[in-house]
């Protein structure tokens, strides 16, 4: 039997870091569709993210993408999300829109070039003192599009100096959060393209580096939940990057394409204590022709009524069918809290929390998409290039 | 045995189709990294293509993108061409970058967006009147990025009742090129999302109809010789588009991937007749990070490579083999071909027709690319965003 | 608002066709794992599929596959599905376990070889004539496993001389259901490999030949439920084969691996009127470490339930939201359906049809598995090979 | 420039394992179509294998599977190799086909299982004492068919707990190479599913342990150099099983189904230092429908080919193509060996090693298929289940 008290008291602790540039408009290499109302600059990114925490009640913190949300003052921006009810997350790095990257930044043949990008990383470090953020992620868009382009192998000692380079860096409760990905942009051979990678440098750095599963990041049919598991065996698993895909890296609203296989996430994440340990829940999605505030709270939604279900497992019925080695029952034990709808808790929960039921309709009836697209007039919407 | 005298006498039959697009910037949503010398304007596209047919002696005819090539006068753009030893091909249309295309164009589910799209392809039948272009090649953007977003069986009526009206104003002697693709920038539903789809719509509007193949279009481990050969069967395989792919719709240079698999390619197209018939190859593709012409080139000689292989394939002892149901002799006639050296064939080629035997040195050597660099300076360098 | 009552009367129309041979053992290449209580005999797999119905309520035909479930007197073993509260349903061809198949069966190169397959299938109509079955459900290994092994589109002439042969053969109130399978056994071209080579064929023989879609049977990726709603659309939709995969083929249960895409397909059945019409609901599944006859209990559980849910979809809601251009809630809308717990609702249904409310536990508790496996003991379990 | 005689150097070296059971039959779960002519023992096999490695010279060990290979003397069975100019190679164990293995070998729940899969193994070493080779190659069916089934993380335990055990018992010289694969016979989760799960074990066990590459156990899409390159890089790079596959893992002839991969592969290899090292180059495939030794020769063959065109990259050029960051120069650098036509250097070197230039035709000639298709009548055909 599953203590409902205990699901609940799990649940009050969970926290969804929300990233600033989900706020801003997005798209495809066709078309970026511009959306009313969207922020011009990193505070008004932090007013949104402040709405989809006060309806959610469990999206307290912000990333910020730098230099998309470089300010002169972060002292300042950490100030002003503190009086919005946040704080500031992780630091995300960009070594992948200067055109000196056209060939790679950190893995780039010429040192300059991988100078260039490893001051960007410093900076990075540097921004994490100012802002307080215990987290630098890491993402590389570094690779090659074609056969003999460069050397795989020579790519990698470069990859490893440069991380060398900032985990020398980091300070005490500081670490750094390395990301893969199978392709884009990078179309032949990626410089980390899979959690392998990512493992094998994070083990040579040391403690301070763990590995970003980015759920969208994945070749088709890769078991995700069984590389959490193995990431959290080993003390690897840093973060996540939440989204959800259908093809490849698409970006859509985490639990939108598969919510069975995001609960299996779940499932493993609190089966090896990364629920309670540091892992950093995050989301990492672009809301290219939806409506963006709601659109991040019905992901945060997702998340927690994907981590109720979990939660809701029968780990002791399902330990004696394992031992039994009862296939059918081991599996209806899951499908059981799978298939139970956990919207009523949710309700009940944010209820008992001073919190409106049903975040989507009482942002919707706030008023504040109305305000936003009435004051954010003119000025430069933020977006990737921006 | 292969006559080499036949083999040369089809080699100089074959015409590939550049695309004006490529001679411009492009790059993934993440980055376009732009180039020097690159054209302002689709008369300067058509200089670049003309170098490229000029070392190749393949490449007489450019594919146009309406709004990307619009240009007042199309006829004299058409003697522009001319006077260049090209001819305008294809007209390839766009609905996917204004603004009112968010959820759709011809499958949108307002009519007031339906009919702007509509009349969008009505223009590029007017433009092919004024380029004398055979072709018009269809590629819709169209889909939805979730589940419930729209109708999936409305959105194939509003298609079909668009390619009817535009099908209806095609003239003599025009066709209409209908392009499927498995995904992006569409992440749930594509509404042309395999051949079958495309097949399915041309066969009921009639003969003017056909199917495009867009070798980067495709599900991982499709089988694309075996569409290429249903279609041709069929009489419905129109064109192809194509590029090569590692993982999605990379858009690498043709040939650069799976280079068997472009001769595989090939080898249907001729066993089908289509190499004789009126199935056009195109190129599309996108070079994000290396040099566009001379990217071109090697593309052009790749699909003249992999033909080259194509024809060599001995035709009467493969079909001895595969009547005797020998597995490995049918298999090793084919590898036979392919894994013969086709260059020096095509060298000697080009200097029977004045060419030089190596066009990638030869364009080198021109100062064509250190010229561009130096005289175009200033201006908006074409993209797909222009 | 959605009509509960409607609902549930939508329910109890509701029927799923077992197949023969998930009774009896499967495996893999690797291994096959025998289990207790097996049928030996046509007769005991329906005793079998009598439990799965009679705990059920929605599983009141049978499948048969030839020469697997082949006796001398089909009349009987009708009457004896009949005593038993069923009736046998599709009828299955093999083409593919005979020491002639080896290179392909109705697509051999040997006319010898294809005139035993086409006298085969047309044996198979002679059964559904002895049985009243009403469905010819033909499912090809034919393919080639290297590229030159065999001529792609001379095979399809074959398949289709053949097919045509059998299509001739059909009665009133017969028809031939055409599957198509990405892969396996066939490792490079699969001749019927994709829904629009099946929809060709089908479309030329005429309106007694429809596509069967098995859920295990595409590429990475594919949107089934797209091509449900274009096979309806077409009125080329004849059955399903359902089974989940992860990977390729992988017949686990279904519903297993992907519960949300199931639901979606239901929900495309359901809104393409394939309900109603004459769509074949069919299980096509292995259980290979698995007791059989609960996870066909199961299975046919998991069909209902995603029935319910599609069934649950509030479509005025739902048009209102997708007219509007609202992704969100139409997503919402259709996402609600989705996260329903309908097991109570099906619960309910039962013991209003005087069946025990939780199918499962009734069969544990019946003492019919202790029976079988004390009783079927000697003689030859059934399986693929048998 | 490259140096020919340093080519033809390298080449001579390379020695290619052949399986012990691609001798004998093998197919899909939907059929096993037998050969004439088929071993019936390890003797014959070896038979066949020195056929194979009289007519190409470079297959002078053949790999023995545990226990379809099992003798009561393998003393003698090394003794019969070396009269046929042999050595017995890696021993491949087998802990998938006893009734016992249903839910897995060392990683199942059972602990009497696991010790009953560890006796094996350990047997194996045994066994490898007796023959003298240097390598136990693991390949583990191990893995779970459906969401919960077991415990992901406990069955590390196990594996972890089993491969301790092994590599304790390893003697002096000796290896124990670890395999991973995708998926199948295990459909949801495998427990060495990728090259990271193996390097983490093999990484705890030390330096007799290290990672086999099957070339068809991947996702789809992988970038299979890629790994290649890190684990040599890592030193961690045991072996390779080659075959290839068009969608899974097809098991067809190396080479056949994307020659150039096989080329980048070995490109690799050589780059990173794995042709002169101590890693295994063998064959796992499967000859289901053609002739198995001209397939077996074929692939050798292949193997060969690839080796060669990889030691042409003309590595200065290449190198200084991508230190000057030209895209297309170094990929052409990389194309131009790949498009060179080998077989005239092949010829050249066998006969200059006293072999027959074309060792298929060479077979084929030798009168030796229809021998032992003459005189292996009777008794059981070897094949996996025997």
């Amino acid at each position: 039997m599953t203590d409902l008290a205990a699901v609940k008291a799990a649940l009050r602790t969970q926290a969804v870091e929300t990233p600033s540039w989900a706020y801003g408009n997005s798209g495809t290499r066709f078309k970026v569709f511009a959306q009313e109302g969207v922020p011009r600059t990193p505070q008004e990114k932090l007013e949104d993210a402040a709405k989809v925490n006060e309806f959610t009640g469990v999206a307290p913190t912000v990333a910020l993408h730098i230099p998309w949300d470089r300010v002169d003052d972060f002292g300042a921006l950490g100030k002003f999300a503190e009086d919005h009810g946040l704080k500031l997350g992780a630091i995300n790095s960009n070594t992948f829109q200067d055109d000196d990257y056209r060939l790679g930044s950190v893995c780039h043949p010429d040192a300059a070039v991988r100078r260039k990008a490893l001051d960007h990383l410093l900076e990075c470090v540097d921004i994490m003192d100012a802002t307080g953020s215990a987290d630098l992620k890491l993402w590389f868009a570094d690779g090659t599009n074609y056969p003999g382009q460069d050397d795989l192998s020579a790519r990698q000692d470069r990859l490893g100096e440069a991380l060398a380079a900032v985990y020398e860096r980091l300070g005490d409760g500081q670490r750094m959060l390395l990301e893969y990905k199978f392709f884009e942009p990078a179309f032949y051979a990626t410089d980390v393209p899979d959690w392998g990678t990512a493992y094998a440098h994070c083990l040579k750095l040391g403690p301070k580096a763990q590995v970003v599963v980015d759920t969208g990041h994945h070749a088709p049919g890769t078991n995700i939940e069984f590389i959490v598991a193995t990431l959290l065996r080993e003390g690897k698993l840093g973060a996540f990057d939440f989204n959800s895909r259908f093809y490849a890296d698409d970006d859509l609203m985490v639990g939108a394409a598969d919510p069975f296989q995001l609960f299996r996430i779940m499932y493993e994440v609190i089966r090896g204590g990364g629920f309670t340990a540091d892992v950093a829940f995050m989301l990492d999605q672009c809301h290219n022709i939806e409506a963006k505030i709601p659109a991040i709270i019905r992901s945060v939604m997702n998340v927690q009524e994907a981590t109720a279900k979990a939660l809701l497992v029968d780990r002791e019925a399902l330990a004696a069918a394992q031992g039994a080695g009862d296939v059918l029952e081991a599996n209806a034990v899951v499908m059981d809290a799978y298939n139970t709808d956990v919207r009523p808790l949710l309700r009940e929960l944010r209820e008992e929390q001073g919190l409106a039921p049903d975040p989507i309709s009482a942002y919707r009836g706030s008023g504040w998409q109305e305000r936003i697209v009435a004051e954010r007039v003119g000025g430069q919407q933020a977006g990737w290039g921006a």
